[in-house]
Protein backbone atom coordinates (compact mmCIF):
# COMPACT_ATOMS: atom_id res chain seq x y z
CA UNK A 1 0.00 0.00 0.00
CA UNK A 2 0.94 3.58 -0.53
CA UNK A 3 -0.03 5.99 1.86
CA UNK A 4 0.05 9.46 0.21
CA UNK A 5 0.21 11.34 3.66
CA UNK A 6 -0.79 15.41 3.86
CA UNK A 7 1.05 17.11 6.67
CA UNK A 8 -0.98 20.20 6.68
CA UNK A 9 0.18 23.27 7.73
CA UNK A 10 1.84 23.11 11.22
CA UNK A 11 3.88 20.36 12.71
CA UNK A 12 0.77 18.70 14.95
CA UNK A 13 -1.73 19.22 11.70
CA UNK A 14 -0.84 15.32 11.51
CA UNK A 15 -4.48 13.38 11.70
CA UNK A 16 -5.01 10.69 13.84
CA UNK A 17 -5.70 8.26 10.41
CA UNK A 18 -2.15 9.06 9.61
CA UNK A 19 -0.68 8.57 12.84
CA UNK A 20 -2.24 4.67 12.74
CA UNK A 21 -1.04 4.45 8.74
CA UNK A 22 2.35 5.79 10.11
CA UNK A 23 2.28 2.45 12.13
CA UNK A 24 2.02 0.36 9.32
CA UNK A 25 4.54 1.73 6.94
CA UNK A 26 8.25 -0.11 6.83
CA UNK A 27 9.36 3.17 4.69
CA UNK A 28 8.22 6.51 5.16
CA UNK A 29 9.28 9.37 3.03
CA UNK A 30 9.34 12.98 3.35
CA UNK A 31 8.61 15.13 0.14
CA UNK A 32 10.86 18.90 0.42
CA UNK A 33 11.07 19.68 -3.33
CA UNK A 34 7.89 21.35 -3.81
CA UNK A 35 7.73 23.71 -0.72
CA UNK A 36 9.59 24.75 2.29
CA UNK A 37 8.97 23.43 5.57
CA UNK A 38 8.36 25.74 8.48
CA UNK A 39 9.68 23.40 11.07
CA UNK A 40 12.25 20.49 11.22
CA UNK A 41 12.19 16.74 9.80
CA UNK A 42 14.05 15.97 13.37
CA UNK A 43 10.67 17.30 15.01
CA UNK A 44 8.64 15.52 12.94
CA UNK A 45 10.51 12.25 13.17
CA UNK A 46 10.38 12.74 16.84
CA UNK A 47 6.73 13.55 16.68
CA UNK A 48 5.87 10.27 14.55
CA UNK A 49 8.08 7.95 16.34
CA UNK A 50 9.41 7.05 12.67
CA UNK A 51 12.88 7.86 10.85
CA UNK A 52 12.07 9.52 7.56
CA UNK A 53 14.11 9.51 4.34
CA UNK A 54 14.41 12.99 2.12
CA UNK A 55 12.13 12.54 -1.02
CA UNK A 56 13.99 14.35 -4.00
CA UNK A 57 12.13 14.85 -7.22
CA UNK A 58 14.44 12.38 -8.95
CA UNK A 59 13.30 10.21 -6.92
CA UNK A 60 9.48 10.76 -6.54
CA UNK A 61 8.75 12.70 -10.10
CA UNK A 62 11.56 11.16 -12.63
CA UNK A 63 11.40 7.52 -10.76
CA UNK A 64 8.13 7.55 -10.09
CA UNK A 65 7.48 4.03 -11.59
CA UNK A 66 10.50 2.85 -9.26
CA UNK A 67 9.01 4.94 -6.12
CA UNK A 68 5.49 3.59 -6.61
CA UNK A 69 6.81 -0.09 -7.36
CA UNK A 70 8.17 -0.41 -3.68
CA UNK A 71 4.75 0.09 -1.91
CA UNK A 72 3.73 -3.60 -3.89
CA UNK A 73 5.63 -5.32 -1.38
CA UNK A 74 5.35 -2.96 1.63
CA UNK A 75 3.75 -0.29 3.46
CA UNK A 76 5.14 2.98 1.90
CA UNK A 77 4.27 6.45 2.72
CA UNK A 78 5.09 9.51 1.47
CA UNK A 79 4.71 12.59 3.32
CA UNK A 80 3.58 15.80 1.94
CA UNK A 81 3.66 19.06 3.52
CA UNK A 82 -0.22 20.70 3.32
CA UNK A 83 -2.45 18.73 0.99
CA UNK A 84 -1.09 15.81 -0.61
CA UNK A 85 -2.67 16.37 -4.25
CA UNK A 86 -2.46 19.99 -3.79
CA UNK A 87 0.38 20.09 -6.28
CA UNK A 88 -0.32 17.71 -9.70
CA UNK A 89 2.81 16.44 -9.26
CA UNK A 90 1.38 13.80 -6.82
CA UNK A 91 -1.46 13.34 -9.00
CA UNK A 92 1.00 11.32 -11.24
CA UNK A 93 2.07 9.10 -8.70
CA UNK A 94 -1.83 7.84 -8.30
CA UNK A 95 -1.83 7.40 -11.99
CA UNK A 96 1.27 5.06 -11.61
CA UNK A 97 -0.12 3.24 -8.97
CA UNK A 98 -3.41 2.40 -11.02
CA UNK A 99 -1.59 1.36 -13.84
CA UNK A 100 0.80 -0.97 -11.15
CA UNK A 101 -2.28 -1.98 -9.77
CA UNK A 102 -0.66 -0.71 -6.32
CA UNK A 103 -3.27 0.25 -4.25
CA UNK A 104 -3.04 3.88 -2.64
CA UNK A 105 -4.74 5.96 0.15
CA UNK A 106 -4.56 9.71 0.39
CA UNK A 107 -5.55 11.17 3.56
CA UNK A 108 -5.74 14.89 3.04
CA UNK A 109 -5.02 17.89 4.54
CA UNK A 110 -5.02 21.47 5.42
CA UNK A 111 -3.51 23.57 3.04
CA UNK A 112 -2.19 27.20 1.54
CA UNK A 113 -5.61 27.00 -0.61
CA UNK A 114 -7.64 26.40 2.71
CA UNK A 115 -5.45 28.84 5.12
CA UNK A 116 -5.95 31.83 3.04
CA UNK A 117 -9.42 31.81 4.51
CA UNK A 118 -7.60 33.48 7.65
CA UNK A 119 -7.65 36.50 5.78
CA UNK A 120 -10.92 37.06 5.96
CA UNK A 121 -11.23 36.99 2.17
CA UNK A 122 -14.39 34.42 0.71
CA UNK A 123 -12.82 31.50 -0.39
CA UNK A 124 -15.62 31.02 -2.66
CA UNK A 125 -14.19 34.46 -4.23
CA UNK A 126 -10.50 32.87 -5.69
CA UNK A 127 -10.13 32.21 -9.09
CA UNK A 128 -7.46 29.79 -10.59
CA UNK A 129 -4.20 30.00 -8.65
CA UNK A 130 -1.18 30.38 -10.29
CA UNK A 131 2.76 30.51 -9.36
CA UNK A 132 5.72 32.70 -9.93
CA UNK A 133 8.76 30.94 -11.43
CA UNK A 134 12.11 31.14 -10.13
CA UNK A 135 13.28 33.26 -13.25
CA UNK A 136 16.65 32.35 -15.17
CA UNK A 137 19.63 35.20 -16.05
CA UNK A 138 17.67 34.74 -20.07
CA UNK A 139 14.28 32.93 -19.24
CA UNK A 140 12.04 35.49 -17.84
CA UNK A 141 8.39 34.17 -18.18
CA UNK A 142 5.58 36.61 -16.85
CA UNK A 143 2.69 34.50 -18.19
CA UNK A 144 1.56 33.79 -14.76
CA UNK A 145 0.15 37.55 -14.37
CA UNK A 146 -2.20 36.28 -17.36
CA UNK A 147 -4.17 34.05 -15.18
CA UNK A 148 -4.14 36.95 -12.83
CA UNK A 149 -5.54 39.52 -15.31
CA UNK A 150 -8.16 36.57 -16.03
CA UNK A 151 -9.54 35.99 -12.47
CA UNK A 152 -9.72 39.79 -11.87
CA UNK A 153 -12.36 40.10 -15.74
CA UNK A 154 -14.63 37.96 -13.44
CA UNK A 155 -14.12 39.53 -9.99
CA UNK A 156 -12.12 36.65 -8.69
CA UNK A 157 -9.37 37.18 -5.66
CA UNK A 158 -5.98 35.73 -6.94
CA UNK A 159 -3.85 33.20 -5.00
CA UNK A 160 -0.58 33.20 -6.15
CA UNK A 161 2.30 30.44 -4.67
CA UNK A 162 6.31 31.54 -4.99
CA UNK A 163 8.82 28.71 -6.19
CA UNK A 164 10.82 26.80 -3.53
CA UNK A 165 13.87 29.04 -3.84
CA UNK A 166 12.56 32.37 -4.45
CA UNK A 167 12.55 34.85 -1.80
CA UNK A 168 10.52 38.14 -0.75
CA UNK A 169 11.71 40.42 -2.73
CA UNK A 170 12.80 38.23 -5.57
CA UNK A 171 9.07 37.65 -5.75
CA UNK A 172 7.83 41.12 -5.30
CA UNK A 173 10.07 42.22 -7.99
CA UNK A 174 8.92 39.45 -10.59
CA UNK A 175 5.30 40.34 -9.68
CA UNK A 176 6.16 44.04 -9.78
CA UNK A 177 8.17 43.54 -13.61
CA UNK A 178 4.72 41.08 -15.02
CA UNK A 179 2.32 43.47 -13.80
CA UNK A 180 3.77 46.47 -15.37
CA UNK A 181 2.03 48.70 -12.80
CA UNK A 182 -1.72 47.17 -13.38
CA UNK A 183 -2.26 46.17 -9.75
CA UNK A 184 -2.40 48.43 -6.67
CA UNK A 185 -3.27 46.34 -3.12
CA UNK A 186 -1.37 42.68 -2.50
CA UNK A 187 -1.56 40.40 0.64
CA UNK A 188 1.63 38.53 1.56
CA UNK A 189 0.50 35.80 3.64
CA UNK A 190 4.05 34.07 5.44
CA UNK A 191 3.53 30.68 7.25
CA UNK A 192 0.11 30.55 7.25
CA UNK A 193 -1.80 27.71 10.08
CA UNK A 194 1.22 28.11 12.29
CA UNK A 195 2.12 30.06 15.20
CA UNK A 196 4.56 32.33 13.23
CA UNK A 197 1.68 33.26 10.82
CA UNK A 198 2.12 36.87 9.39
CA UNK A 199 0.01 38.32 7.08
CA UNK A 200 0.08 41.66 5.65
CA UNK A 201 -1.84 44.31 3.53
CA UNK A 202 -0.30 46.61 1.72
CA UNK A 203 0.42 48.08 -2.00
CA UNK A 204 2.93 46.42 -3.99
CA UNK A 205 4.93 49.79 -4.18
CA UNK A 206 5.47 49.72 -0.41
CA UNK A 207 6.23 46.21 0.09
CA UNK A 208 8.94 46.73 -2.40
CA UNK A 209 10.60 48.72 -0.52
CA UNK A 210 9.81 48.25 2.89
CA UNK A 211 12.73 46.05 4.00
CA UNK A 212 11.05 45.89 7.94
CA UNK A 213 8.19 43.47 6.18
CA UNK A 214 10.37 41.69 3.82
CA UNK A 215 12.11 40.33 6.66
CA UNK A 216 8.99 39.26 8.75
CA UNK A 217 7.97 37.31 5.51
CA UNK A 218 9.63 33.34 6.41
CA UNK A 219 9.10 30.68 3.81
CA UNK A 220 6.63 29.72 3.10
CA UNK A 221 4.59 32.37 1.62
CA UNK A 222 2.26 33.60 -0.59
CA UNK A 223 0.61 36.62 -2.34
CA UNK A 224 -3.35 37.24 -2.61
CA UNK A 225 -4.21 39.84 -5.32
CA UNK A 226 -7.21 40.79 -4.28
CA UNK A 227 -10.36 41.76 -6.70
CA UNK A 228 -13.08 44.44 -5.80
CA UNK A 229 -13.81 43.29 -2.26
CA UNK A 230 -17.13 42.55 0.23
CA UNK A 231 -17.32 44.96 2.73
CA UNK A 232 -16.90 42.44 5.37
CA UNK A 233 -13.86 41.31 3.61
CA UNK A 234 -12.19 44.94 3.16
CA UNK A 235 -13.25 45.64 6.91
CA UNK A 236 -11.09 42.52 7.76
CA UNK A 237 -8.37 43.38 5.75
CA UNK A 238 -7.96 46.45 8.18
CA UNK A 239 -6.92 44.64 10.47
CA UNK A 240 -4.02 43.28 9.02
CA UNK B 1 -9.63 31.27 24.15
CA UNK B 2 -12.05 30.15 21.37
CA UNK B 3 -10.58 27.04 19.01
CA UNK B 4 -11.69 26.75 16.18
CA UNK B 5 -11.24 23.15 15.02
CA UNK B 6 -11.62 21.82 11.48
CA UNK B 7 -12.45 17.81 11.74
CA UNK B 8 -11.25 17.59 8.07
CA UNK B 9 -13.27 15.26 5.73
CA UNK B 10 -13.46 12.14 7.78
CA UNK B 11 -13.72 10.46 11.55
CA UNK B 12 -9.93 10.20 12.27
CA UNK B 13 -9.05 13.21 10.31
CA UNK B 14 -8.77 15.13 13.36
CA UNK B 15 -5.40 16.78 14.27
CA UNK B 16 -2.96 15.70 17.00
CA UNK B 17 -2.96 19.72 18.01
CA UNK B 18 -6.31 19.54 17.74
CA UNK B 19 -7.15 16.88 20.47
CA UNK B 20 -4.06 18.39 22.27
CA UNK B 21 -6.12 21.53 22.73
CA UNK B 22 -9.29 19.63 23.28
CA UNK B 23 -8.00 18.77 26.74
CA UNK B 24 -7.88 22.00 27.55
CA UNK B 25 -11.58 22.86 26.90
CA UNK B 26 -14.48 22.97 29.43
CA UNK B 27 -16.71 23.11 26.86
CA UNK B 28 -17.24 21.87 23.21
CA UNK B 29 -19.80 22.27 20.35
CA UNK B 30 -19.99 20.58 17.19
CA UNK B 31 -21.50 23.03 14.29
CA UNK B 32 -23.73 20.36 11.93
CA UNK B 33 -25.76 23.35 10.20
CA UNK B 34 -23.70 24.04 7.32
CA UNK B 35 -22.60 19.91 6.10
CA UNK B 36 -23.92 16.79 6.87
CA UNK B 37 -21.49 14.65 8.90
CA UNK B 38 -20.69 11.34 7.33
CA UNK B 39 -20.31 9.92 11.08
CA UNK B 40 -22.42 10.12 13.80
CA UNK B 41 -21.96 12.54 16.71
CA UNK B 42 -21.19 9.53 19.65
CA UNK B 43 -18.62 8.56 17.30
CA UNK B 44 -16.25 11.59 17.94
CA UNK B 45 -17.31 11.54 21.11
CA UNK B 46 -15.98 8.57 21.61
CA UNK B 47 -12.84 9.56 19.63
CA UNK B 48 -12.20 12.84 21.37
CA UNK B 49 -12.93 11.68 24.74
CA UNK B 50 -15.56 14.80 25.47
CA UNK B 51 -19.44 15.48 25.54
CA UNK B 52 -20.23 17.55 22.61
CA UNK B 53 -23.29 19.99 22.40
CA UNK B 54 -24.56 20.63 19.09
CA UNK B 55 -24.49 24.38 17.94
CA UNK B 56 -27.18 26.10 15.76
CA UNK B 57 -27.09 27.92 13.57
CA UNK B 58 -29.20 30.61 16.16
CA UNK B 59 -26.47 29.85 18.68
CA UNK B 60 -23.39 30.22 16.56
CA UNK B 61 -24.46 33.30 13.67
CA UNK B 62 -27.76 34.88 15.51
CA UNK B 63 -26.15 35.25 18.44
CA UNK B 64 -22.54 35.35 17.53
CA UNK B 65 -21.74 37.97 20.54
CA UNK B 66 -22.88 35.60 23.14
CA UNK B 67 -21.61 32.76 21.91
CA UNK B 68 -17.94 34.59 21.83
CA UNK B 69 -18.74 35.97 25.43
CA UNK B 70 -18.68 31.89 26.75
CA UNK B 71 -14.79 31.73 25.42
CA UNK B 72 -13.77 35.06 27.36
CA UNK B 73 -14.04 32.74 30.88
CA UNK B 74 -13.11 29.81 29.87
CA UNK B 75 -11.52 27.57 27.00
CA UNK B 76 -14.29 27.21 24.41
CA UNK B 77 -14.46 24.99 21.06
CA UNK B 78 -16.13 25.08 18.05
CA UNK B 79 -15.64 21.88 16.10
CA UNK B 80 -16.51 22.53 11.94
CA UNK B 81 -16.22 19.56 9.43
CA UNK B 82 -13.80 20.44 6.99
CA UNK B 83 -11.82 23.72 7.60
CA UNK B 84 -13.65 25.70 9.87
CA UNK B 85 -13.28 29.03 7.91
CA UNK B 86 -14.01 27.51 4.63
CA UNK B 87 -17.84 28.56 5.40
CA UNK B 88 -17.73 32.74 5.67
CA UNK B 89 -20.04 32.35 8.33
CA UNK B 90 -17.63 31.59 10.64
CA UNK B 91 -14.66 34.12 9.48
CA UNK B 92 -17.73 36.49 11.35
CA UNK B 93 -16.90 35.08 14.81
CA UNK B 94 -13.13 36.43 14.18
CA UNK B 95 -14.36 39.80 13.79
CA UNK B 96 -16.51 39.40 17.12
CA UNK B 97 -13.90 37.96 18.78
CA UNK B 98 -11.44 40.83 17.91
CA UNK B 99 -14.32 43.39 19.02
CA UNK B 100 -14.35 41.44 22.41
CA UNK B 101 -11.02 41.07 22.86
CA UNK B 102 -10.93 36.78 22.80
CA UNK B 103 -7.75 35.12 21.74
CA UNK B 104 -9.10 32.97 19.20
CA UNK B 105 -6.84 30.05 17.27
CA UNK B 106 -8.21 28.78 14.00
CA UNK B 107 -7.10 24.82 13.26
CA UNK B 108 -6.99 23.97 9.50
CA UNK B 109 -8.14 21.05 8.24
CA UNK B 110 -8.65 19.30 4.94
CA UNK B 111 -11.89 20.51 3.05
CA UNK B 112 -13.44 19.45 -0.16
CA UNK B 113 -11.53 22.82 -1.20
CA UNK B 114 -8.37 20.42 -1.30
CA UNK B 115 -10.33 17.05 -1.81
CA UNK B 116 -11.86 17.91 -5.27
CA UNK B 117 -7.96 17.00 -6.30
CA UNK B 118 -9.02 12.96 -5.74
CA UNK B 119 -10.71 14.07 -9.32
CA UNK B 120 -7.79 14.17 -10.92
CA UNK B 121 -8.47 17.42 -12.03
CA UNK B 122 -6.11 20.37 -10.84
CA UNK B 123 -6.81 22.24 -7.87
CA UNK B 124 -5.10 25.40 -9.88
CA UNK B 125 -7.77 25.63 -12.58
CA UNK B 126 -10.41 25.85 -10.49
CA UNK B 127 -12.22 28.89 -10.25
CA UNK B 128 -14.47 31.01 -8.08
CA UNK B 129 -17.25 28.05 -6.12
CA UNK B 130 -20.64 28.59 -6.31
CA UNK B 131 -23.63 26.71 -4.28
CA UNK B 132 -27.23 25.28 -5.03
CA UNK B 133 -29.73 26.62 -2.90
CA UNK B 134 -33.13 24.90 -1.48
CA UNK B 135 -35.49 25.98 -4.05
CA UNK B 136 -38.85 27.27 -2.83
CA UNK B 137 -42.22 26.82 -4.04
CA UNK B 138 -42.08 30.68 -5.42
CA UNK B 139 -38.28 31.57 -4.88
CA UNK B 140 -36.10 29.57 -7.69
CA UNK B 141 -32.80 31.28 -8.15
CA UNK B 142 -30.48 30.53 -10.60
CA UNK B 143 -27.70 33.14 -10.30
CA UNK B 144 -25.49 30.37 -8.91
CA UNK B 145 -25.33 29.00 -12.47
CA UNK B 146 -23.83 32.54 -13.67
CA UNK B 147 -20.57 32.02 -11.57
CA UNK B 148 -19.99 28.63 -13.65
CA UNK B 149 -20.38 30.81 -16.46
CA UNK B 150 -17.79 33.06 -15.35
CA UNK B 151 -15.54 30.13 -14.36
CA UNK B 152 -15.95 28.87 -18.07
CA UNK B 153 -15.02 32.39 -19.66
CA UNK B 154 -11.71 32.22 -18.38
CA UNK B 155 -11.14 28.39 -18.62
CA UNK B 156 -11.67 27.54 -14.70
CA UNK B 157 -13.26 24.12 -13.56
CA UNK B 158 -16.31 25.10 -10.81
CA UNK B 159 -16.91 23.53 -7.63
CA UNK B 160 -20.62 23.88 -7.00
CA UNK B 161 -21.29 23.02 -3.45
CA UNK B 162 -24.91 21.69 -2.38
CA UNK B 163 -26.83 23.35 0.50
CA UNK B 164 -27.42 20.89 3.24
CA UNK B 165 -31.02 19.54 2.83
CA UNK B 166 -30.95 19.13 -0.72
CA UNK B 167 -30.86 15.95 -2.38
CA UNK B 168 -29.08 14.52 -5.19
CA UNK B 169 -32.08 13.93 -7.53
CA UNK B 170 -33.04 17.84 -6.01
CA UNK B 171 -29.38 18.87 -7.03
CA UNK B 172 -29.61 17.68 -10.56
CA UNK B 173 -32.59 18.79 -11.26
CA UNK B 174 -31.97 22.78 -10.16
CA UNK B 175 -28.50 22.50 -12.27
CA UNK B 176 -30.31 21.12 -15.37
CA UNK B 177 -32.74 24.07 -15.23
CA UNK B 178 -30.52 27.07 -14.27
CA UNK B 179 -28.24 25.94 -16.63
CA UNK B 180 -30.85 25.51 -19.91
CA UNK B 181 -28.58 22.66 -21.88
CA UNK B 182 -25.31 25.19 -21.69
CA UNK B 183 -23.15 22.18 -20.08
CA UNK B 184 -23.18 18.86 -20.48
CA UNK B 185 -20.25 16.69 -18.69
CA UNK B 186 -20.10 17.03 -15.02
CA UNK B 187 -18.36 15.30 -12.07
CA UNK B 188 -20.01 14.08 -8.74
CA UNK B 189 -18.19 13.38 -5.59
CA UNK B 190 -19.83 11.64 -2.56
CA UNK B 191 -18.17 11.71 0.50
CA UNK B 192 -14.99 12.66 -0.38
CA UNK B 193 -11.92 11.71 1.85
CA UNK B 194 -13.54 8.51 3.23
CA UNK B 195 -13.70 5.15 2.47
CA UNK B 196 -17.13 5.64 0.94
CA UNK B 197 -15.31 8.18 -1.65
CA UNK B 198 -17.44 7.49 -4.55
CA UNK B 199 -16.78 9.70 -8.15
CA UNK B 200 -18.88 9.50 -11.07
CA UNK B 201 -17.98 11.47 -13.97
CA UNK B 202 -21.07 11.37 -16.90
CA UNK B 203 -23.39 13.78 -19.17
CA UNK B 204 -25.83 15.92 -16.50
CA UNK B 205 -28.91 14.58 -19.14
CA UNK B 206 -27.59 10.57 -18.06
CA UNK B 207 -27.17 11.13 -14.32
CA UNK B 208 -30.87 12.84 -14.06
CA UNK B 209 -31.85 10.05 -15.18
CA UNK B 210 -29.74 7.25 -13.85
CA UNK B 211 -31.65 6.28 -10.39
CA UNK B 212 -28.79 3.60 -9.67
CA UNK B 213 -25.94 6.26 -9.43
CA UNK B 214 -28.11 8.52 -7.54
CA UNK B 215 -28.66 6.02 -5.08
CA UNK B 216 -25.13 5.47 -4.59
CA UNK B 217 -24.33 9.21 -3.76
CA UNK B 218 -24.70 10.03 -0.25
CA UNK B 219 -24.36 13.51 2.30
CA UNK B 220 -22.24 15.47 2.15
CA UNK B 221 -21.91 15.78 -1.77
CA UNK B 222 -20.51 18.67 -4.69
CA UNK B 223 -20.74 18.62 -8.30
CA UNK B 224 -17.69 20.05 -10.53
CA UNK B 225 -18.39 21.52 -13.62
CA UNK B 226 -14.84 21.00 -15.81
CA UNK B 227 -13.70 23.46 -17.81
CA UNK B 228 -11.76 21.92 -21.15
CA UNK B 229 -9.66 19.45 -19.66
CA UNK B 230 -5.85 18.87 -19.82
CA UNK B 231 -5.26 15.60 -21.41
CA UNK B 232 -3.64 14.17 -17.90
CA UNK B 233 -7.34 15.67 -16.73
CA UNK B 234 -8.80 13.88 -18.91
CA UNK B 235 -7.34 10.76 -18.67
CA UNK B 236 -7.36 10.51 -14.88
CA UNK B 237 -10.92 10.96 -15.13
CA UNK B 238 -11.93 8.26 -17.32
CA UNK B 239 -10.96 5.78 -14.36
CA UNK B 240 -14.60 7.34 -12.59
Amino acid sequence: MLYLIGLGLDLKDISLKAVEALTKCSKVYLEIYTTALPYKKAALEKLIGKKVTIAVRETVENNSKEFVKEAKKKNVALLVYGDPLAATTHISLLQEAKKLKVPVKVLHNSSVFSAISETGLQLYKFGKTTSIPKWQKDYKPTSFFRTIEENLSIGAHSLVLVDIGLNIEEALHELNEASQGKISNIIVCSRLGTDEQYIVYSTLKELLKNKKIQLQVKEPFCFIIPAPLHFTEAEFLELF
